[in-house]
């Protein structure tokens, strides 16, 4: 079996009877009831993902950067020219990118992983091969607005390399997951996706990404709109992402099925962890206790994904870069939810009444 | 001169200078232009307020919890009984709260002031007498629903105590600092020095605090519209504080401005520091510049200060806690907003053209 069939072959629902007995410890904390908000709507999420009550710290964590090309760049989707996926990629081998200078602060890794880059690395001079994984299914994608974006066997191999890497994170010792991407044009696939799972217009979750105009947009809209328009209905997640989508989104589908098969928090980020996830939801739905949104992304695309799912995010910093940037600022808030089950006394260690709340 | 004199006399304004000079260079750093959103104008905040690009990382953090009784509880504002307060300082220096538990994860410092507690602290049975500071200016404010809850000078000496721990934090290398608080009933004075200042009606500005009925909520609301009724208009911020305050927020608000004297960070939490945050700009307007909104409180009066002052928050955790809970927790944003300026790579460095936004 593959590493994506199998991850999701293990993939179980989360544990509602432990989330109960987190509510409960909760209402024993020396605070008034609920005075801690989302931090206690994630340690519940925290403790019923773990099966257990405190649930442990979820550090460290540990961030992937999938990184791919994208053939419609062709049309004119975005104002940078494709080269720069390739030297972001050496940039985040070399760790002076803003993902780079964010999992430091949280003490997160950050693996950065080449699954479908369309430039050959050896011309931007990559420093530190050790801090890359090469596992380049193909050179960048077709131009998803005249053709199928992959092939069926490509968009499989994408989602091995995301469950392959999951696996691989936690054996290692990761104990939550944050998702990353690079790759230019990349918001026209994920808008795609979002377009053709939610059904929702394409003008309504097709934004401005990395910053085009007011044609830009227009065309990228077209474009979205016209490509999705090739997908019949009913067709599956995994057909939907080989037509539409791109590597990086695929490895993250695959990606977040794993760290859900591996029972660890996975924290998504902005637009593009979030057309994926909705393919990986769409092919196993209990992955979706497992996932954190970390970061309400500025793209339309993003809020579009959180209302289909029922996901509230983390932090709202007005985060648009993606790589991983927003989802690894919420470890802070994530791992004080843990903290606050595991180390806050209770009532009855310091003898407090607890007024007429408790 | 006094502690809170000698530290208003020597704030000064941020330097907008250094502003302009990170916002270049956040221009140059490998990212699209203002992709980084809020950490962006954290990090053109801390820049000015150190006059240094990049500015120095504001850690470590210092945590000051102010603990206060308030004589308005006799008109049953609050669910909770009085001597609450002073188990929670017997709590805070224990390490068992909540503030204790965000604070060691941030790496942060936590000191507990009895700046006015009512109860006998030997009673509640302090278990460590070093993580508690006594700097007592008399057992609780008198009940500001009848007669001013303090005297001028006891409002000047709680200012002092404030602007000293300020002081003595930095000195002791201190690079943030954190607006904490403690005391039963501390929302109505809170609100009555919000609808003071900023002249809202008492039934706009006044919340539930930690959890009172309906009826009790009205209580509230005219016993904040009766005290602030009171205040002669023109009345200095240091005569509202004395009539209406707390002594814990006259320290809050000599904290604020001892921070900012000593040019670091001011990380401020919900409405009780908002309310104590208003006081001491009506004092000493350059001190803004030096503040940073940690939270959107859950509190009406909260979001009040915060329109008044043209502050947004950091986060929006939904928590109503109190104690320096949701600054503590905008520390890690905070970092992560000097940690680019300082460590992100440049297009220049990586030979990226920054293309057509650059």
């Amino acid at each position: 079996m593959s590493a994506y069939e199998e991850a999701k072959a293990r993939v179980r629902a989360v544990d509602e009877r432990t989330a109960d007995e987190a509510r409960a410890r909760h209402d024993r904390l020396t605070k008034p009831q609920g005075a801690l908000g989302r931090l206690e709507d994630l340690g519940v999420q925290l403790a019923a993902i773990a099966g257990e009550v405190p649930p442990p710290v979820p550090a460290p964590a540990a961030v992937a950067v999938f990184a791919a090309d994208h053939g419609v760049v062709e049309e004119g989707v975005t104002p940078w020219p494709q080269e720069v996926t390739a030297q972001m990629v050496a940039n985040f081998a070399a760790g002076g990118a803003a993902i780079n200078v964010l999992a430091r602060q949280m003490g997160a890794s950050v693996t950065v992983v080449d699954v479908g880059v369309a430039t050959d690395l050896a011309t931007v001079g990559i420093r530190d091969a050790s801090a890359l994984r090469s596992h380049r299914v193909r050179n960048g994608t077709a131009n998803l607005a005249r053709e199928p974006a992959m092939s069926d066997d490509d968009a499989r191999a994408a989602l091995d390399v995301g469950a392959a890497i999951a696996r691989d994170l936690v054996d290692g010792g990761a104990r939550a997951l944050v998702t990353g991407e690079m790759g230019i044009g990349n918001t026209t696939a994920a808008a795609a996706i979002v377009a053709a799972v939610t059904g929702r217009p394409a003008r309504d979750v097709t934004g401005r990404g990395t910053g085009i105009d007011d044609v830009g947009l227009h065309r990228k809209i077209d474009v979205v709109d016209h490509a999705v328009g090739r997908i019949p209905s009913g067709a599956t997640p995994q057909r939907v992402l080989a037509e539409v989508g791109g590597l990086e989104i695929a490895a993250l589908a695959g990606f977040v099925v794993g760290g859900a098969a591996a029972r660890v928090p996975v924290v998504v980020d902005g637009l593009i962890a979030g057309a994926a996830l909705l393919i990986a939801v769409a092919d196993c739905a209990d992955v979706l206790g497992h996932v954190v949104a970390g970061h309400r992304s500025q793209e339309p695309g993003a809020t579009a994904v959180l209302e289909h799912l029922g996901l509230a995010p983390v932090l709202d910093l007005e985060l648009r870069l993606g790589e991983g940037s927003g989802a690894c600022l919420a470890l802070g808030p994530l791992e004080a939810a843990a903290r606050i089950l595991r180390e806050m006394a209770t009532f009855d260690d310091v003898g407090i009444d607890r007024g007429p709340d408790g």
